[in-house]
Order: C-alpha cells, then sequence, then structure tokens
C-alpha cells in the first residue's frame, strides 16, 4: 500500500473528526472580536505568499558563493535592502567590521607508512551545474583554528567529544604532542578541537564519516541527497559557549571605530591548525592507523578496521589563516508601530552561507522575505501594526553569530528596553514543525501550529508534529529523550517545545539579553545532512532534496508571519507563565536526577576502584587504565529552588486566569502590561552571567559548555554538578531562585495591573 | 600505563585482602571433614591436568575435516574411545542412524541489472595451513533447509528476525514469492529461512556481514582474529526450537532399526532452499537493490548504502541436498560409583564440527578429554567416587544436537531414573566464566569458581567474574540487561548464572528430560567471532586468538571436574533450592512488567491508529504502513504462580537451612535424600510440554520459539503473552504454579528425611 492514497483518506477523516476547531479557540492575547478580525488578516497575509517568488528568490541569491566578504554576499545584502524598500519597509544596512580569517595555505599529508596527500577539494558533480561555479569560493576550512605547520603521530578519537577522551584514557592512550583525526557528529565542531587543544594535541582533522551524513544514511549526491564522497563540512571552531561575536570586539559592537584587543588577547579563537575534510581524503589516515581496534561506538561506515592509533600513521598539517577584517552587512527594515512603536517584534534569518548556502541559511532567508513582501503589501493596504515590527537579515552567522550579535551588542540599550519577542529561522526543510524558545511563548506556538496547514496532509501543522512525536516514541530504537518528547505530546496541553540552547541568531538576544525568543523550522523528511556547508549546498540539491515546490516555505512563513503578527497586533503581549513555571519544574525534576545519578555513579566507581575491579576485568592483552576516582556527591539542596519555583507556579497560575478572563483594557494599561511582561524573561538573567562565561546571563537555558548545540537548562546548577564544583552549586541554586523569585514578583505586577 | 604490570600489583593485593576464604569456606553437600578430603583430591585432580597435552590433542582432532559422516569424525571417535580406555574407563561406543543432508548441488547468481556469480568458497589464507586441507571438506551450506532452483526479486530484511519483518511492512514491503536476504546475528540461524517462509519467501541467502563478526570488529584473519573477506558461517537451520534431534525419529532413538517417519512428515526440515554466503559474495546483491534505504538497525559495515530492494536485483538460488542417512558415533565413558552406582553425573561436550572444528567443538572436546584424563588418573590411584561418573563425546550435535538428543531419547528411562546432574561445555576461549544452569546449581557453581584461580590474574575465577559483570554494569553503553546483571553481581550472595536456552548439548537433558544441567565455557576476551563455523576455524587460529598456551583450557577443566567430582562424591547432592525460589521470582516479576509493556504498547498503538496518526505521521515519499491493530491485553492473574512461588520459598529456606545444619548421615538417608532432590527438576516439566512444541517440557526453561539460543524463562506464560493468546497464558500460569507446588512438596519431603 503506498502512503499517497491513506494519507488523502486520513486527512480527510482527520478533517471531519475535529471541525473548525481552530477558529473557536480564544486567541492568546486578543478579545474575541480582535480575534476574528487577526485571523481575517492573516488570510490576507496567507494570500500574499508566493512559492513561486521563494523560488526565485532562492535561485537568485544562491547563485554564487556568498561567504562574508565576498560580492555577492554584498550582492545579496543589497539585493534585500532593495527589497524591502520596494515593499515599503522603512530600511537601512548596518556595516561592521569583524576578524574574519580565510584560508591562506591549507596542506595535509599521510608522511607514512604510505604517502598520501589529501586534496581538499570538491570536485564538480554531474547535473548540478552549480556545484562547478568555483569564482568566490573559498577552499574547504574552518574559521578560528589557529595558524601552525605542525608533524606528528596521529590518534583516532572518535568524535572528539568528553565521553571519547574518558574511553580513550581507558583504552590507555593519550593525544599529547599528538595530531587527532576525529568524526563529525557527537556534538558541536567547535569543541573537537578545543577539547583536543585541552587534552595536549598539536592538530586536529575533522571528517565526516559515511555512517553520519553519507552513503550510509541513503544514496550520496547526486543520485540522493546524503553526502557525497568528497564533500567537506566547513564551519565555525570559534569557542561560542564561551561568548559568541566578533573576538576582537567582546561586548560591544563592532563599528569601525570601537576598541579593539589584540588578536592573541581573544579568548574565543584556538591555538591549534584545524582542517575538515572530506572521508575520501580521511579513508588512507584512517586505514593507516594501528593500536587497538576501536570499540563499538567508534565505528564509522567506511570499509576498514577503525583503530585508535596513535600511529604508525605520521601526519603533516598546515594552516594558515588571512586574518585581516572584513566588512559585515546587517539590512535592517522596520514598520513602524501605531500605537507602541517603542515595543519591538524582532524577525531575522542570516543572510551568508559556506559557499552557496541554497539550505543554510537562504532557504530561511527567502522565507523570511516572503513574509516581509506580504506584511509590506498589508501595509500598503492601509493596515499598521500596534507594536513596531523589525525584519533583520543578519550577515556572518557562519562564523559565530557575529552579525546578530554585533547589532545586539551595538544597540544593547535600546533592545534591553524595546525588544518583546524575537523569532528566528535559518535553513529549513520539510515534515515537522520543530520550534524551540522561551517557555513562556508555548501556548502562542501552539495556537499559531493549530491555524497552519500542513502541506502534505491538510492537517494542522500541530497534529501531524503532534503525531510524529507520538509515533516516534513508539519505535522499537526510540531513545529515552524520543520517549520523554512522545508522552509530552499525548499528554501536555500544548504542542512542546524545546529550550534554546545555540547554533543560530536567538543567542545574543535570549541568552545574552534576556528578550523572549522563539526558533522555528520544518524538518524530519528532507534529506539535507549530506550537503551541509559543502559545495554541494546549492539550489539544485534543495529542489529536489529540501522543500521541492516551497510549500513548506510557505507553510514556515505562515507560522513565523503569524508569530510575528499577533505579537504586534494584541493588546496584551501574547505570552503567559504557567508553560514557563511547568518546563523548569520539569528541569529541576532532572536535576534530581543527575544528582541521584552522579552520585550513584560515583560510589560504584569507588567501590569497583577500591577492589580493584577495573584492572581485573581488563584485558591483558590491550593497554588500559581504570577511570579516575570521583569526588563524593555531597548533598546539594535544591529546596531553595524548589521553595521559589512554587512561588513561581502560584504567580504564574494567577496571571494566566486573569489575562484569560480579562476584556477589553485600557492603553495605558495595555502599555504597563507589556513593560511587565517584557520584563519576566530579563529577570531570568543574572548580569554575573554563568561560571567562566559572564557573556551568557540566562539562568534557564544556555547551550552546553560541553555540547555546543544542545540547550543546558538551569545551566549555573547543571553544569557544575556535571563538573563536580559543589559550591557553585550551590551559589547558583541561590542565583536562579533569585530569578525566579523576580519572574514571580514581576508577574505578580502585571496581574495586578490586569485587575487593577 | 599496560595493564600487565597493573595487574600483577592488584592481583598481590587482593590475595592480601581476601586470605584463604576459599578454604574456610563450607562445602555445599559435605561435612567440613569430607570437604578437607574433597579439596585433598581436588589438588591431584589439578596435578593431572596439561595445557600440553590440550594442545597436542586438539592438533591432531582438528588436522581434518570432522563433520558427520567424514571419515576424520570416525577417526577422532576410535582415537576418544581409545583414549578413555587407556585411562580406565569403561567405554563404549554408541552408533546411530540420522537423516543428515549435505549438498549436492549449490548455485547463487545476480541475473541483474549486473550478473554475477557467486563463488561460494573459502580460499585458503597465508600463514594458516590448515585452511588449505580440502580433502574431506564440504562446501559452505546449512542443514536442512529444504532442495530447491528459485528466481525471483530480492529483498533485505535485516537480520531476518520478527522485528525485522514487522519493520518491512511499516516500510510497505513485504517477501511474498521473492528470495530474501539477511544477516547474521540478532538471533538464532535457523529462524531467519523459518520466518522468510512463513513470510512467503521461496529462497534465503544468509551473509556474514563485517559489522557483526569481520572487519569492523577487529582485523580480519589472518592479520588478526575477526572474519575474513570470504569466510562463511555453515550450520542447521532445522527447526530446533520445535524439537531437537533427528528429524526421522521424533521422540526415540534412531537406532539401526527405529521406526521412521517418512521425509515430508519431518516438521523440523524448512521448504525453502537456503544458502550462506561471505560478505564478498553477498555485496553485489546488496548493491544491486533499490527501493528505500535500509533504516539505522538495518546498516552493515560495507561501504554501500544498503536498501531493502525488493529488486531490480534478480536472483537464481540452487540447493540440492543428499538427503541419505548417515552414521553417529557417540562415545560413552563410565565409572562406576561405589556407593551409589545407579545415581549418574554425566559430563559430555560434542565432538563433530563444521570442517575442522578446533573452536567448535574442540577447544570444549578436548577440555573435557582432559577432566577424563585426570580423573581416571585419580581412579588407577585407588580413588573411586561415591556415584557413577559418565563422561560422552556427542557426534552430531551441530546439525541439531542429534547425538545428545538420540542418545538421551534412546535412554530415557534410564536417565530419568538415575541423571542426577548434566555439565555441558562446548566451544571455549578465555576471559570470564560464563555459566548457565539449572537454578538449584547456582551456590554449587559459585562455591567451585571462587576455588579456580584466574589464570590471567591469580584471583578467582568467581572475584574476576563478578568484577568483569560490574565493570560491564557501568559502561555508557551498556544495555539495561548488563545494568541488571552488574546489580546481581553487587548484591547478590552468588555469582549470577543464566538461564538455559538452546545451542548445546544440555537441551534433550534438561529441557526434555527435566536433568539438572549446567553449562560452562570461557569467553569474552578471545576473538573467535569471525571464523564460526568456516573453514577457518582452525588450530592456527585457536592457539593465536582462543586460548594460547591453553590456561583457560585448564581453568576450565578445574572448574568443570569440580562439579563432576563434589556432585560425585558429596553425602547429598550439592543442591539447594533457595536460589531456585530467588531466580523464579525474578523472572515473574518479568512476567509483570511485560504484561504491562505490553497493554501499554497496544494502548498507545491503537489510540495512535484511531487517529491515524502513523499515516499522517509518515514521509508521504516513502511507501508505508500503519502497524496491525493490537488485540487489547487482558487481566491476566499471575496471583498462582505468585502464591505458588510463596510456598517453594518457604519450602527451600527449609531445605537450605536444614541442610546446612546437617551432620553426617546415614547411607539410607543419603539416598532418599538424593532421590528427593534429583526429582525436584522433574517437578518443573510437564509431560504435556510447550504449546506446539511437546517436546520440550520444562516450565522454567526453554529456548525461546523466535529467538532460538535465547532462554524464555516460565515460557509457556510468557510466549503467551507475547504473543496475545490469552487462555494459553493463564493455563499455563495454572500448570507453572501446579509444577512449583510439586517441587516444593518434593523439597519439604527431603527436608522431612533430613530431620528425620
Amino acid at each position: 500500500m503506498f502512503v499517497k492514497f491513506r494519507l488523502i483518506a486520513c486527512a480527510a477523516a482527520a478533517a471531519l473528526m475535529a471541525p473548525a476547531v481552530a477558529l473557536a479557540a480564544p486567541m492568546l492575547g486578543f478579545s474575541p472580536g480582535d480575534a476574528d478580525a487577526e485571523r481575517a488578516l492573516e488570510a490576507k497575509f496567507d494570500a500574499g505568499l508566493s512559492p513561486d517568488d521563494l523560488q526565485a528568490r532562492l535561485k537568485t541569491m544562491a547563485s554564487a558563493p556568498n561567504q562574508v566578504g565576498s560580492p555577492h554576499d554584498k550582492a545579496n545584502a543589497e539585493f534585500v535592502l532593495a527589497q524591502f524598500k520596494a515593499w515599503g519597509w522603512d530600511a537601512r544596512m548596518e556595516v561592521f567590521q569583524v576578524l574574519y580569517p580565510t584560508p591562506r595555505r591549507e596542506a595535509l599529508e599521510l608522511l607514512g607508512p604510505t604517502p598520501f596527500k589529501a586534496s581538499l577539494t570538491e570536485p564538480p558533480l554531474p547535473g548540478d551545474a552549480t556545484s562547478a561555479v568555483r569564482d568566490g569560493a573559498l577552499p574547504p576550512y574552518v574559521a578560528y583554528g589557529g595558524d601552525g605547520d605542525v608533524t606528528g603521530e596521529l590518534v583516532y578519537v572518535n568524535y572528539g567529544m568528553p565521553a571519547d577522551y574518558e574511553a580513550l584514557a581507558r583504552m590507555g592512550a593519550d593525544v599529547k604532542g599528538k595530531i587527532v583525526i576525529v568524526r563529525y557528529g557527537g556534538g558541536w565542531r567547535g569543541l573537537k578541537p578545543k577539547l583536543a587543544q585541552e587534552h595536549g594535541a598539536i592538530g586536529c582533522i575533522i571528517y565526516s564519516d559515511p555512517a553520519d551524513d553519507g552513503y550510509a544514511t541513503g544514496d550520496a549526491y547526486p543520485e540522493g541527497g546524503t553526502r557525497p564522497d568528497e564533500g567537506v563540512q566547513r564551519g565555525s571552531v570559534m569557542d561560542m559557549p564561551v561568548e559568541a561575536g566578533d573576538p576582537l570586539t567582546p561586548g560591544v559592537g563592532a563599528s569601525a571605530d570601537a576598541r579593539r584587543i589584540p588578536i592573541a588577547d581573544a579568548k574565543t579563537i584556538l591555538k591549534i591548525p584545524v582542517l575538515p575534510v572530506s572521508w575520501s581524503d580521511a579513508q588512507p589516515f584512517l586505514t593507516a592507523l594501528a593500536g587497538q581496534a576501536a570499540p563499538k561506538g567508534w565505528r564509522g561506515a567506511l570499509p576498514i578496521t577503525y583503530h585508535t592509533g596513535p600511529g604508525p600513521a605520521q601526519v603533516h598539517l598546515v594552516v594558515q589563516s588571512d586574518w585581516s577584517q572584513k566588512p559585515l552587512y546587517d539590512v535592517i527594515a522596520v514598520m513602524r508601530g501605531a500605537e507602541r512603536p517603542d515595543e519591538w517584534v524582532i524577525r531575522a534569518n542570516h543572510r551568508d552561507g559556506w559557499v552557496f548556502g541554497a539550505w543554510d541559511p537562504l532557504s530561511g532567508q527567502v522565507e523570511m522575505l516572503e513574509e516581509a513582501k506580504s506584511i509590506g503589501a498589508l501595509a500598503k493596504a492601509g493596515w499598521r501594526p500596534r507594536r513596531t515590527i523589525v525584519y533583520a537579515s543578519w550577515d556572518g552567522e557562519e562564523a559565530g553569530l557575529i552579525g546578530s550579535t554585533e547589532w545586539v551588542e551595538q544597540h544593547a540599550d535600546e533592545l534591553t528596553a524595546k525588544a518583546a519577542l524575537y523569532v528566528n529561522t535559518d535553513a529549513t526543510g520539510r515534515g515537522f514543525l520543530a520550534s524551540s524558545g522561551s517557555y513562556s511563548t508555548q501556548r502562542l506556538i501552539d495556537q499559531v501550529a493549530a491555524d497552519v496547514k500542513d502541506p502534505e496532509t491538510g492537517v494542522a501543522v500541530r497534529e501531524r508534529t503532534l503525531d510524529a512525536m507520538a509515533v516516534r516514541g513508539l519505535a522499537p530504537d526510540a531513545s529515552e529523550g524520543d520517549r520523554r518528547l512522545a508522552r509530552a505530546a499525548s499528554t501536555g496541553p500544548d504542542l512542546p517545545i524545546f529550550p534554546l540552547g545555540s547554533g543560530s541568531d536567538y543567542t545574543p538576544f535570549v541568552q545574552h539579553l534576556g528578550i523572549t525568543s522563539i526558533n522555528l523550522e520544518f524538518s524530519g523528511e528532507e534529506e539535507q545532512g549530506g550537503v551541509y556547508h559543502s559545495q554541494y549546498d546549492t539550489f539544485e540539491h534543495y529542489v529536489r532534496f529540501g522543500d521541492p515546490g516551497f510549500r513548506y516555505g510557505v507553510a514556515l512563513a505562515q507560522t513565523a508571519g503569524r508569530l510575528v503578527l499577533r505579537a504586534a497586533d494584541a493588546q496584551v503581549l501574547p505570552l503567559q507563565f504557567g508553560e514557563l513555571a511547568a518546563n523548569i519544574d520539569a528541569n529541576v525534576r532532572e536535576l534530581h536526577e543527575l544528582l541521584d545519578a552522579r552520585r550513584a555513579h560515583a560510589t560504584a566507581v569507588n567501590q569497583l576502584l577500591d577492589r580493584h575491579a577495573f584492572a581485573l576485568a581488563a584485558n591483558p592483552d590491550h593497554a588500559s587504565a581504570p577511570p579516575p576516582r570521583e569526588d563524593p556527591v555531597p548533598a546539594i539542596d535544591l529546596r531553595p529552588l524548589e521553595d521559589a519555583l512554587g512561588r513561581l507556579k502560584a504567580s504564574a497560575a494567577a496571571y494566566d486566569q486573569a489575562l484569560a478572563a480579562a476584556g477589553p483594557l485600557a492603553p495605558a494599561t495595555q502599555a504597563r502590561l507589556d513593560a511587565a511582561v517584557m520584563g519576566v524573561e530579563h529577570d531570568l538573567t543574572d548580569p554575573r552571567g554563568l561560571p567562566g562565561r559572564p557573556w551568557y546571563r540566562h539562568l534557564i537555558y544556555a547551550p552546553g559548555l560541553l555540547t555546543g548545540y544542545g540547550a543546558k537548562t538551569i545551566p549555573g546548577v547543571r553544569e557544575a554538578i556535571e563538573d563536580g564544583r559543589w559550591d557553585e552549586a550551590r551559589d547558583y541554586v541561590a542565583r536562579t531562585a533569585q530569578a525566579l523569585d523576580a519572574a514571580a514578583r514581576t508577574i505578580d505586577q502585571a496581574t495586578a495591573t490586569l485587575k487593577a
């Protein structure tokens, strides 16, 4: 049976079962009458969206390499600026000067046992004319690794994540004075050379194993959509979990006259040389390794026995960069709010790619522009938002969220005062809605997802995404995370959202300034993985494997556009706080689980060390070492956090109830309410920041210092427990409790205003 | 740091920490004085064991192909018979005539898109002279598949286990009228063609993927020990989970004049042709498949995109066998007991291999013979066992446990009356003691493992094995089973043992007749996997990768020999029943978990079907189908089982306590006690057998009908719940409860005898 038939039948059935629920539901922040008007506006907005325009725009913008500093990057900025203007927006260019290294010299050779020279190139592929375009393209590289010319023995360290170094130590090996080769995956790229450097390595090679995004996962491009044999993943290795943005202007906007620190003092630049390669370049290096056979989780899909080394492979690695400054072109478009112009709803997507960037970021960029086009048309027809809407096209995201961060740092005071919501997108595909965001946006997202139709099935995006989560949780290979999500999808009132980690431009907004933020994409059915950050991320690839017909591009515009329009038009900002309290409650329970697991593990390891169990259980034919003794886990009292959370729950319930009961409010009341509501996310930050990374100020969400992309919730406490810094854990329990109390007080103020 | 240094240091420390514990511990079934004498006897027994003799014997016995019907199989039988006699045993040959198919014609071709003819051969390898021996060897094949000459489209079904067929159906594909290709692993070989046949396939190819036992797992032979590119796993595909032994003489010994059923009526012979191949023969077939890309758990380690098909690969498969009868040579050696000759302690290992069989079975065979040699020497020096000891060298195990099963069926009445304990080994390696057995043997095994030294570390085998279990449970990739075992190892009084599934000759003893049984091996550090059942399972391979120096062969002889000697010499059979009750208790808890999980799954699946979630969550670009609706799980009352278990616990505790308190007993009392103790395992059987397979009579342990090797505990109930046969589940709850009650009554009798 083929699914197309079934889907039509089922979609019809589903439509019969859930008639007009969406229209009957209340709309958060709107009175029933206003909600009807807003839905009428949204219908007009939808009518202004054209998949053909998306496609044409993508073809233009992805026609040439557009990394920072390239002619096409500037041309795209000017194109976007002109478009905004043509659509009636008050648009301008903001230019920053930032440190942006580009490759001057790269070499990678296997000196022996069998000499081999890596090609470091990505040849054209049949059927993809864009892949043959060379003009303006840089060779594959990673930005912000060190300069170096090093020779040494090679060691394979799997994904190069902390657990891999622990496993390597258990195998009796280390990387001191050696060159590591690691594969992409398992965590953020930049952590791989950072951890290699911290463990004493002198160089780092990162390759794309076909097990992770190549032929093992599906037919390789151009036959299918996965990474071709010679495809290389470029990227940044800036130490972004410590601080994002231009490394020379920490904390301030990189205007032409900003004060800059010397490159040597920049703490987010690595010291060792790093080079990314394809698996076809990597295979001879991996084949030349001896030593222990790699354990199960370390084996990729190349037809070899993976060994850890070290050696006998001897490697020569050279990386030298041009460390000059390059211009960044942010394009900012403003539509002034009719009633509360000093409250801003900001909507953005970055524009710079590594080469052509059809997927990343232009699929999201052209979609965002489609929203701006349609909103411009609404405005031309006479409509005005209540609050100010700002659309932005960021440059320099790939290198370290630079365009957004410099803009945020440049306008920090104004944004702190005025930014009500930040809505971000980046590359997008098709399938299901993946939404992450500040917990207070959960209901808003849920309501919007219920009002947008999934292009493939005709049911609401919300329903299809909930179904996908529930179905995934039942799969035989479902992870514990999958099962938790399925439970949340089956039992919760809303579409579950994820906490914000990092990996796109919301980071300076939410984590540095405490601005309520959302990040959206459609994904799950496309076949991107393989061309990510390569010469093959082309228009040709996207229209075959990304979003053929751009139907999900339109659905994303409908989703993000509704978020923007509702946030701009609602009488009170459409946030509520019961979900904030409930999600933090789940995060606190995870802290308990973490403490229990950490304690049980320390006890078990130490008992086994006492009786020499690791040594006795080891195979004497293989080098090995026992794990280090663990610091016993003391009592960490989480009650201050739980007590504060109890108060927050009560405050949130009172506000949400009062908001639901509220009738039309006087304009002054609305403004006072908005001010309070905007303050809640700020209350969750601490100006002293997180341990060792003061730029990150949010006490509820942060990218993990040792995961990079993935969010760590209540990070001050969680990472302190993970690393056994007990006093710091207690300190951040107190700080986070204070933040929750501050948020509760602000919410109480809002409730009082509502009831006044 | 290298482990050899550490191990010496730690072994010394461990020796200091646990001084002479072994000598101080009581010996189950012995009075303290008798225990001292027994330990002195065991020291003499140990002194008679020679690693050099093991090595020399292996070299001789593994020098030529020795499968059933080969000249060297008969020569080995005669060699073993002569050895037993020379060592003073009363030995004889018992010959059976059994249906034993051998290949007459085999062919496997890919007709298109790109024609290819499989080589179906295993070439000699450098450095392994035995691998070049061709005289008497059969080509790779599997025994008891059907004859056939079939042509059809190919479908890849991963491991070919039930979950794989469910996944294939979810992908909208099936195997009806097609030829399936599956990889080895994930469950017993014979289930693969059986399930293919049940799903309508017309032929079955089984190949060894390098992910499972080839180069992905370590360097391939001869560089390392894993499966070479052209290595093929032979084996039996007889439907053994239904019944073992000669398919033509079900339930009776296959003597020359036994009544035989026609081949067409034999229910354990498959209908479709089946052929095993190497990965180098399989790769062109897999490469020729299109259709959906295989999901994650289906991907092997070949450098291709695995697809499911069906087609476009067209395959031609031919298998024709010689279905004549062949002779089996069991060798039986008896040492008559001085006091209770009609109680038998039986010790055996099979002797037939698929080719040279150095690992499987001869590593165990030559070890078992070493025990017999040393016991023979004890007897020559004047010692006599209290009970009769029987050593047996089985033929025809590989084809379907035939030599042991026919002997058991031939002597069923006598064995039911006289067999006190059956101790089995098969292939063995090095590392840790893996012991499975009747639960009543747990303490006996524990005590013996505490008295044998691990050759590599010098600590007791018991300690090292417990340490390995505990360390494994802490590994980041530990399974839930690993963690459970680690908890049992850390908290239980004994070395945990596993329940008996199938895969070696204990099956007819324990599962058909209800004779208390044990199965032992050393494993965990050797690198066998890859040559299993191939032309490369040679003496050369074993001495490099199996047990260099035969130190673990000697340790296994010390272990199994002690079990035999203690069981033969104890005043009361050295079994106790607290462990029986405790392990059944754990098994009953698993039944509760199974019911809960089954119920939750049925509810979740049916709810998702009601709202069309599977259809909505599916990718419309790929064929797919929802899972079938599940029968709701009714209440299954396990209380009868729990009530009976409560009574068994009380009876067991009373017996174990009384035994520990008992002084020397009068001979008549001892004999009455033994009779009762031997009856307990019989009480756990039901002459009506298990559902659909009456030959399997044990109500506590059975090989899973759909797992093959793996044990299912309380199988009548468990498999009925798994398959949704609710009335049958209730029926077997009652039967199993009755069996537990019968066991409790027998134990009570024994306790009364002890106290009389």
